[in-house]
């Protein structure tokens, strides 16, 4: 199973929903667990009980290793086509999701891991030094979109976004609170609990303020996806199925292969 | 009387004015209060010979508290307009004016009063940690305009609005000046002086120079709204003469006069 | 000469160029200066085996001085218009470069030269507090243009941007480190060494994916310029060109002739 949603009861008339992302061995963000993700999502969206979303790790180590190698490596044009449309799908649930929504980072969270966890609307992350987090897609010599890049602007700013971009930068969780790209640390065996405290703080906030109030906030950035998203997976699908693209996913697989061994 | 300007002669040539907001007991912004005001901006934007304004309150431990909530309970909705109106004429009059403004808020400043502080060049705040400042909206169940927003982002980035405005976050004075909210803390009985020592530094820049530089910066998020003042009329009038929405604010009435007996 | 520029091979394969500027006394950017600088930076774009420029100056204490006044001063329109092409050449020359471009500020580096190191991807300033860097245009009685504004705010933010450009503030190196003006501060003797260490860094990203994200980054800004150079040439010399602006041009020049003497 690529993941347990459990609903939990927190404040007698609401529930919060916590995520328990088990992709083993690293939650790489396969299209078939991004598929499956985009459902609960939208079941938890849909019910109205369901007021605040955490999503977190069941796996040692790793929040999620970002989207999945496997997914854009020797795969046809429509592959690579329906796998970019589920990372946007992903990108849409959660950025425009009226759930409350907290990223429990309980692990590294690189690429499409961290993606995941700017879409939240809060961030806490276990404060573990061998932990890191970052936008890391150029030291694989591809490419963030611009989704991506306007979520970490939206987050970090402009120029912290550009450097940690042009660079692919990692952050260590210590580092990555300094500049803004998780909001608090904790010891690790209490992100959860940090996480379903946290929840209750935002759900005192009555829904339709927050709702609106986040929508504004989010819209301009959300729309530029909506209008260009068939533009944008055509930009992918021609840019990584380039000879030069692929052998640079190849070096880097070879790379992780000898690292394990 | 709602407020008091008082000129005074600061460098021989130009001269200073000094606007007490006296509105008891906690200088809310009123449809009556609100229009005085402009006027007084008005008039002083006129007298070339006024090139600066400092803005500050003669009520006790309040700077503003904000939108006067009667004026958007059990109002017409054709009151609600004439008065939404009234509050983005107080904006406009301060974002744009050509005049050096500075806010020296000895008190509290909540949502409108908030807004007020934020239009201005230069924020100095009296170092009193029951001092709070912010735009807390949210709180009471209604939601900050766009424009307000679009200050607020102005002035503290994008992330820190977004947090703030879906919790409705009210800042005490020494967490203000951490995220930029204010530029200066100086014990109570200095905010006067300290702003009037500030303009001086402002007034040695040629005003032409600095008018030019000072629109270019706003003009963006002031075109916003001038070229939709109408349909954020309609939208406010619409939202605010909600049955739940004046349910809300009789509830949130309801326990201001609990507080207070 | 007005300027050299050295290639020197770093790492077997690549080069990287380093621009010392050479315009005595001060590196001020004159029309000429500028000419030859665009025609070398073209020159270094177009050599494929050169991925970096490090920009520095020759001359003591100053990075550079700035846009020549020479070259606003009592002249037609028609050699004010040349010159602000030559300035705009400039800015999107080395904002659009696909080189890894790194300023080593070894002294102080007013308007002009400020915005120069603005452009760059990374900023390493001498440890001095003698020096200073900032967009002081408004204490000359004159207005930074839009784009100098965007890059500015692209670095360090919009509230910051706002105050520095109203009030044409200069900032010391270690002021200019807070406020993220400046990258990194490094002891005088240190700043070139450091330039070529850091360039190691940058050059190990693969060139195809850092060039593509610089340029998302910045393509905005750049768009606004090339789409508004003519209408943004008359501005600069309708305004320029004003008997109060030669007059407030030729206050400055007497002071800084006072000074000297």
């Amino acid at each position: 199973m690529a993941l347990r949603a459990a609903l939990s009861n927190k404040c007698g008339v609401s529930s919060v929903a916590v995520m328990h992302m088990q992709n083993p061995p690293v939650n790489s963000l396969s299209l078939g667990f991004l598929t499956e993700f985009c459902i609960a999502v939208e079941k938890l969206e849909m019910d109205k009980s369901c007021r605040g979303l955490i999503v977190t790790s069941s796996q040692p180590k790793v929040f999620s290793a970002g989207l999945d190698i496997m997914d854009m490596y020797g795969k046809s044009p429509e592959h690579c086509a329906e796998f970019w449309r589920a990372v946007q799908e992903m990108w849409l649930k959660l950025y425009t999701s009226n759930m409350v929504t907290i990223a429990a980072i309980n692990g590294s969270s690189p690429a499409g891991g961290c993606l995941m966890s700017l879409t939240c609307d809060y961030r806490i992350m276990a404060d573990n030094p061998r932990y890191s987090i970052g936008l890391n897609e150029t030291q694989l010599g591809i490419v963030a979109p611009f989704w991506f890049k306007d979520t970490m602007i939206n987050t970090v700013g402009h120029r912290t976004t550009e450097m940690a971009l042009e660079l692919g930068l990692l952050y260590s969780s210590s580092d990555a609170l300094k500049i803004g790209l998780v909001d608090q640390l904790v010891p690790e065996d209490q992100v959860l609990a940090t996480a379903t405290k946290t929840m209750t703080k935002w759900l005192a906030i009555p829904d339709h303020a927050r709702q609106i109030t986040k929508s504004m906030m989010r819209k301009p950035t959300i729309d530029k996806l909506t209008s260009n998203r068939e533009t944008d997976i055509q930009f992918f699908v021609n840019f990584i199925t380039k000879d030069s693209i692929q052998k640079s996913l190849g070096m880097y697989l070879g790379m992780l292969k000898k690292r394990k061994s």
